[in-house]
C-alpha cells in the first residue's frame, strides 16, 4: 500500500510540473520596468496594451495565471474552452465551446479572436494562450464554407486512413485561424504564443493547428491529400470550390515559413510530456527511488508498448537493470487503441491491463500509466496501476483479464481488481506518463 | 556512411560478446589440479570422466570450445545440432537433425542421449551444452506416443492460442528428455548446463525445455491446458491416454523443484541478450557515442515497438535526452510479426521498416534491429539500418515503403532503400537488439 502511495504521488508530481498556471508563472512576470516572456524583457515604455488570447482546454487557467503575473497590465482577453473548463479571470473573456465536435459558439468565439488580433497595434502585446483542443474549439471556416461540411470532410479523411499531416494540410487551407493566420492578423502587433504541448515531439505547426506558426503546406498539398484518397469529388463542394480556387491563387494563402509577418512572433513550450516525465523522475529520487526518463515520443498501440513496459519493470525487479532498486523507468507519449471488442476503457486503462497480464505472478514488479489530463478515454479514470497479481484480484473478483483485454473492457477489469488510477480533471494535458517499476 | 559503418560495428560487438565458443571460454576453465566452471573447482582426482551432452543451435560449438579448454580431458560426448550447424569436434561426437520441424534423427540421437546419461557414474562430470532448437532437435517422446501424434497436438495448441506455459506443460509429460529429466536421468553425476538462453527473461525451465531443470508443471497441468482449449478428446489418442495415465500416477512424473536427484544440477546462463546489450554500450562507448541499455524484455508487435524506438531516436537527435549526442539507446527482445499480407521478411526488418516510416524526413537520428543469429525470418538478411532517408531511397527505387509494410514486405524495401543488414549466420542466438541513435 506505501508503494501504492509512492508511485501515484510521483505520477501527481509529474503533472503537477505541468500546471497551466504554474507553467504560465515559470515563464511570465512583471516588474516596474518590463514584461518578462523567459529571457526577453519588453519595457512597459513600449507596450500600449497586453491582450491575453487562446483557446484549448487550459486557456482558462493560463489566462488566470497571466492575470495574476501581469496584475491590471493586461487590458483585455478572450480565451475559448471546452465546456466546464472555464476559470475565474478578471480582465480576459472566457467563452466556453464544444469539443471534441466543434459547434457555432466556438466559430462565433473564433471570429472575434481573430477580430481583437487584427485590431492590434504595433506597440500592443499579444499573449496567446495555445493548448489541446484548441483547433476544435477554434473551428472559423473560410466564407462559403459550411462548419458541417468541414467536419463530414474530417471524417471521411479519418475513415480513409488518411495521415494527420494531409488532415491538417486540408484543415488549415479552410480556416481563417489556423496554419498561422491568427498571428498574421496581428501584425504589426507583437505576438508571444505560450504553448501546452498536447502532440508528441511538440510539433508547434500541428499543436491547436497552429494558429501563431507558419504553415509549410500549401494549397495543392490539401487538394493531392482529397486525391490520395479519391476524395475530391466525394468531398462538400463548397469545399472542393475553396481549395481549388486557393490552388489557382485566388485565395490568400496561409503564411509560410519565412513570412515577414510572422518574423517576430515568439512560440514558446511552456509545458510538455518530457517537464512531466522529468519532474516524476525528480519525484521518484526525492521518495528513494533510482529513476531514469528514457523518451517522450513513444506511439504505437498500447497493447503492445505495455509488453516492453512490462519487460522494463521485469528487468528492474530482477536485475536492478537500467536502474538500481528500487527503481522507475519513464517514457511518455500517447499511444492508440485499435478498438475490436465492445468494452469501456482508455488508452492508459488498456495497457495497464496488458501489462498486468505479462507481469502476472512476478514479484517486485509494477505498471503505471497515467493520462496527464486525468481522463482515460470515456471513463472518470486517468489510468492503471497494476503489478503481478492484478489479474488474480480482478479473477477474485468474478472478471477475466485476458477475456477483458480481448473485448477493450480494460475499465471494469481494473475496476475488479482495485487498480485504476483516479485523479479528477487536472485541467492539463501533456499525454500520458508510463512508468515501469521494480523493488 | 562511416556512421553506418559504426553502427553496424557496434552490432557486431554485441554479437562477438555473445558467441558461444567465446562464453564457454569464458567460464570453463581447466587446470592441474581442476576443472573450473565459473567460481567452482571441482578436482581431477574426483573425476573420472567428463562427458560432453548437449542438444542446440550452437552445441556444437561450444563442444568444440569445451574440447580446447580441457583437451583429452574430455571423455566422450554426444551433441545434437540443426542441420549445417556442425563444427569440428574432436571426441564429442555431432549429431545433426531437423529443425523448426522434428524428425527421427532427432528422436534417434536423443534416446542415445538419455542413454549415455544414464551410464553416467557418481565419479562422472556431466557437462550440458544447451542452446536454442535445443527442444526440437530432441524429440524423444514418451513409449508409445508418436513424434506425429506430438507435432499435431503442438500444432493444435497453437492454434488455438495457448499460452507458451501451456503448451510447455503439454510437451514436457510427452518426452522423456525434457522437464529435468535429462538430469534426474544423469544421477548420481555431477550435471553442470552451459545455456545460451535464447528466451526472453532467461526462464531455465522454457530454454530447449530444460532438460536439466526441475519442471514446476505436472500431468494435470497438461490435461486442463487441453480442457483449456477444447483438445483432450480431439487430441491424438495415445497423447491424451498416455497424460491421464500420468495423471492417475501410472507414468513417472517430470522432476518437480526440491527433487534430489537435481539437487546438485548447477543451470548456468552462459550467454543472454543482457551481455550481447551490454557489449554493444561498450562497443557504442568505444567509438565516442554516450550508451545505454533500458532492457532486455521487449516483447510484442514489431512494427508497435517500431515507433516507440523510432520516438527515442528523435529524442536523442532533437533533445539529448536520454543519452547525449551522438548517442544510442538499446533495448533487447524478441517482438512477433502478425502476418496479414503476402511479402517476405523477418521481425527485424519489419522494425526497421516501420521505424523508417516513422523517421521520414528526421534528420540525425537511425534505428537498427538486428537478429543476434544473423537470420531475420526466412531471408539472408539478419536485420535493418534506417533512418529519416530510408524512405525516399526506396522510393526512388521504386518501392513504396508504406504499401510494403502493408505487405510484410520489409525485405525487398530494405534491400531497395540499401539499408539490409547481412552478417550471414552468426552461430549464436541471443533473440534481437534494437538500437535508437541520434547526432
Amino acid at each position: 500500500m506505501k508503494l501504492r502511495e509512492q508511485l501515484l504521488e510521483i505520477g501527481r508530481a509529474g503533472i503537477a510540473a505541468v500546471d497551466p498556471a504554474a507553467a504560465v508563472r515559470a515563464i511570465v512576470r512583471a516588474d516596474a520596468e518590463a514584461l518578462h516572456v523567459g529571457d526577453a524583457a519588453l519595457p512597459w515604455a513600449e507596450i500600449d496594451r497586453v491582450l491575453v488570447l487562446g483557446a484549448g482546454k487550459a486557456s482558462a487557467r493560463m489566462a488566470v495565471a497571466l492575470e495574476e503575473q501581469l496584475g491590471d497590465r493586461v487590458g483585455a482577453g478572450l480565451v475559448i474552452v471546452k465546456d466546464g473548463h472555464g476559470a475565474p479571470t478578471e480582465r480576459v473573456e472566457v467563452v466556453e465551446a464544444s469539443h471534441p465536435y466543434p459547434d457555432a459558439r466556438g466559430e462565433r468565439a473564433a471570429r472575434r479572436l481573430l477580430e481583437l488580433a487584427r485590431q492590434a497595434g504595433p506597440r500592443d502585446v499579444l499573449l496567446c494562450c495555445i493548448s489541446g483542443g484548441g483547433s476544435c474549439l477554434t473551428p472559423a471556416v473560410a466564407p462559403g464554407v459550411a462548419l458541417e461540411a468541414l467536419q463530414e470532410l474530417t471524417d471521411q479523411l479519418l475513415r480513409s486512413g488518411a495521415t494527420i499531416n494531409a488532415i491538417n494540410a486540408v484543415r488549415k487551407h479552410l480556416s481563417v485561424i489556423h496554419g498561422g493566420r491568427l498571428a498574421a492578423a496581428a501584425h504589426p502587433a507583437r505576438v508571444v504564443a505560450l504553448i501546452l504541448s498536447d502532440v508528441v515531439d511538440n510539433p508547434l505547426d500541428v499543436i491547436a493547428s497552429g494558429p501563431t506558426v507558419p504553415d509549410p503546406t500549401t494549397y495543392a498539398d490539401a487538394l493531392r491529400a482529397l486525391d490520395d484518397h479519391g476524395l475530391r469529388e466525394r468531398a462538400p463542394a463548397a469545399i472542393r470550390e475553396h481549395l481549388q480556387r486557393g490552388a489557382a491563387g485566388a485565395e490568400a494563402e496561409s503564411p509560410k515559413p519565412g513570412d515577414a509577418r510572422l518574423a517576430d512572433v515568439r512560440n514558446l513550450i511552456i509545458a510538455d510530456n518530457a517537464q512531466a516525465a522529468e519532474a516524476a523522475v525528480r519525484g521518484a529520487r526525492a521518495r528513494g527511488f533510482e529513476a531514469l526518463h528514457v523518451t517522450s515520443a513513444v506511439e504505437g498501440e498500447a497493447r503492445e508498448f505495455a509488453l516492453a513496459l512490462a519487460g522494463t519493470a521485469r528487468d528492474i525487479a530482477r536485475h536492478g537493470r537500467p536502474v538500481g532498486r528500487p527503481g522507475c523507468v519513464i517514457f511518455g507519449g500517447e499511444t492508440t487503441v485499435t478498438v475490436r471488442g465492445s468494452g469501456r476503457g482508455g488508452r492508459n486503462q488498456e495497457m495497464a491491463l496488458a501489462a498486468a497480464i505479462a507481469l502476472q505472478g512476478t514479484t517486485n514488479a509494477a505498471v503505471m500509466a497515467l493520462a496527464t489530463d486525468g481522463t482515460d478515454g470515456p471513463t472518470a479514470a486517468a489510468g492503471g496501476l497494476v503489478d503481478g497479481g492484478t489479474v488474480a484480484r480482478a479473477r477474485a473478483a468474478g472478471v477475466d483479464a485476458v477475456r477483458a483485454l480481448d473485448d477493450n473492457d480494460s475499465h471494469a477489469c481494473l475496476a475488479a481488481a482495485g487498480d485504476l488510477i483516479e485523479t479528477g480533471p487536472t485541467h492539463t494535458n501533456v499525454n500520458d506518463l508510463y512508468v515501469a517499476v521494480g523493488w
